[in-house]
């Protein structure tokens, strides 16, 4: 299968939703922004054996390096529209992976209301590596940045922390016999990150600040600490943690500063915790206390006392050079 | 450097002249369409020692990346307003590569009056990859697609055809001692695409159909003829040649298919002829009608009695699986 028939028969058929991605026939695209809203965009490249292991489910794959995007745009309180897609390609990638490969695309793509808009698929001597650019929309004015928590927020994040880095050594021991329920439950987070889209659409009202949890909790509340100029107090007890990743017994801190979890992180005026847990009923999806805003810098993380836990690595940031 | 000293040192820089880039301490990026216009979206990657040698000079690597995306823009009538960049890097690109690296952006963008909107730098232990999204704005309706060619359209090019390809075999020989005048401009045209930016403002009102040249004239030609439903003629004396093609008394097949020119290949209405040559003075650009549009399929290289050349590979496809 050459590039072109790769194209036709592979992917045209995932832009059919896009009437501005003219069935991938054309050097570029349409993306049309509602009325009234701006455009959104995010970008995440995944290479395999760094971000995810070349044996992978490659629909699971796909809609990995899809979902870690959507997550970007959902902690910016944007509404997804649309993807392009890089692809460099190493040989044993077959006709069979692929149709595997796109329709994990399929897949999302109806979960998310989504098309592809375009893209460029190359062939490397290298693992293979995936490139997504997702636009997403939001009304003018109301994407919510990280910079700008202010002493006396709160913290919250959305869904549970440290399941995905579990999974993913679970995944590494690779032993397929009868893997408990919560291995299982724990994998499932590591292959398939659940985008908190359904939060989006009352981030801004919410909200004074916002990132996804990719890097870790800690490290990406530093990231907001560090927007905003402020200090953030994380309490240990309160971290949300899964049933699977409880019975685990893993360390509070490995799974403050595995990474991997794409749930959000946010900081909103303590007045409106109320309308936080209302609308948290409303879209039935678990946000957690989890600390606050002060004046200051940095990161720290509390025990039940007060007292400050040492957090050694927070947080996973790929070195070069 | 780790990844977040290499965006805060290396690439924040290059987003200064957007705004909505947020100095890349954001998940996202804000792309404004000027009020009136939609916007363009393309993408294409780049693999070292596939697209390009992983010797080249890594500020070229850079400007060609950007380039080539750049080309598509031009060849849609769009203005190109920025792009994001995704970057797997291999260990060996170390801090000096990458501001060399950066330094090539930094030249474009101030050439190309856009800038970096965002991205994702990640590790690979396969060759550099990279990716690049770039955005360009037309005037709402007035995007020039691939598939609007009609039979009695007459055929123009851009610029010379077949040099990149003569300069990548010169490249190839490795010989740094004593070029010729034309072996360095070969070479040139090879590392450093022309996209034609210029051409864009006028392109809608001049051309029916239009795409870059990356695969090789014919075989960018056939992609019109396909999307358009039509057949196209190409008189191989009427081809453009660079003086420095001509010296190497290249074969004309070679040249028409070798691709990597990002010219311009449009057809238009025969009594805009005067028009286009008149835009083409304007806009210090060479302009050469090629050949014409005609009922059918398929691309028909001509020679000059009007007999058909045979072309065995109408251009460059990277095949896989």
């Amino acid at each position: 299968m050459n590039e072109f028939e790769m194209i036709k028969e592979i992917f045209a058929p995932l832009s059919e939703g896009a009437p501005g991605a003219f069935g991938l026939t054309d050097d570029a695209a349409l993306v049309t922004v509602p009325t009234g809203c701006e455009l959104v965009v995010t970008k995440d490249a995944l290479v395999a054996g760094v971000h995810f292991l070349p044996d992978d489910p490659p629909d699971l794959i796909a809609r990995k390096a899809l979902r870690v995007n959507l997550s970007d745009l959902a902690a910016k309180g944007a509404a997804p529209i649309g993807y392009v897609l890089a692809l460099a390609l190493p040989t044993e990638c077959d006709r069979n992976w692929l149709e595997t490969f796109a329709s994990g695309f399929d897949a999302d793509q109806r979960e998310f209301n989504i098309s592809l808009y375009g893209g460029d698929t190359v062939s490397t001597p290298g693992p293979l590596t995936l490139s997504i650019t997702a636009f997403g929309s939001v009304v003018a004015g109301q994407m919510v940045h990280r910079s700008d928590a202010q002493p006396g927020d709160l913290l919250f994040v959305t869904g549970t922390i440290g399941d995905a880095g579990l999974g993913l050594k679970r995944q590494k021991e690779k032993s397929k016999q009868a893997r408990s329920q919560e291995a299982s439950f724990l994998i499932d987070r590591y292959l398939l990150p659940r985008p908190r889209t359904q939060l989006a659409p009352e981030l801004f009202n919410l909200a004074t600040a916002a990132c996804d949890v990719s890097d870790g909790l800690t490290a990406d509340a530093g990231h907001i600490a560090a927007a905003s100029g402020v200090g953030i107090e994380i309490d240990a007890v309160r971290v949300p943690l899964s049933q699977a990743a409880r019975a685990a017994q893993a360390d509070l801190v490995e799974l403050i500063t595995c990474g991997d979890d794409y749930e959000v992180l946010f900081t909103a005026n303590p007045s409106l915790a109320g309308a936080i847990a209302r609308w948290s009923e409303q879209i039935s999806l678990q946000i957690t206390k989890v600390g606050r805003v002060v004046a200051g810098s940095g990161v720290r993380v509390l025990d039940s006392s007060g007292n400050m836990i040492q957090v050694p690595h927070a947080g996973y940031a790929h070195s070069v050079g």
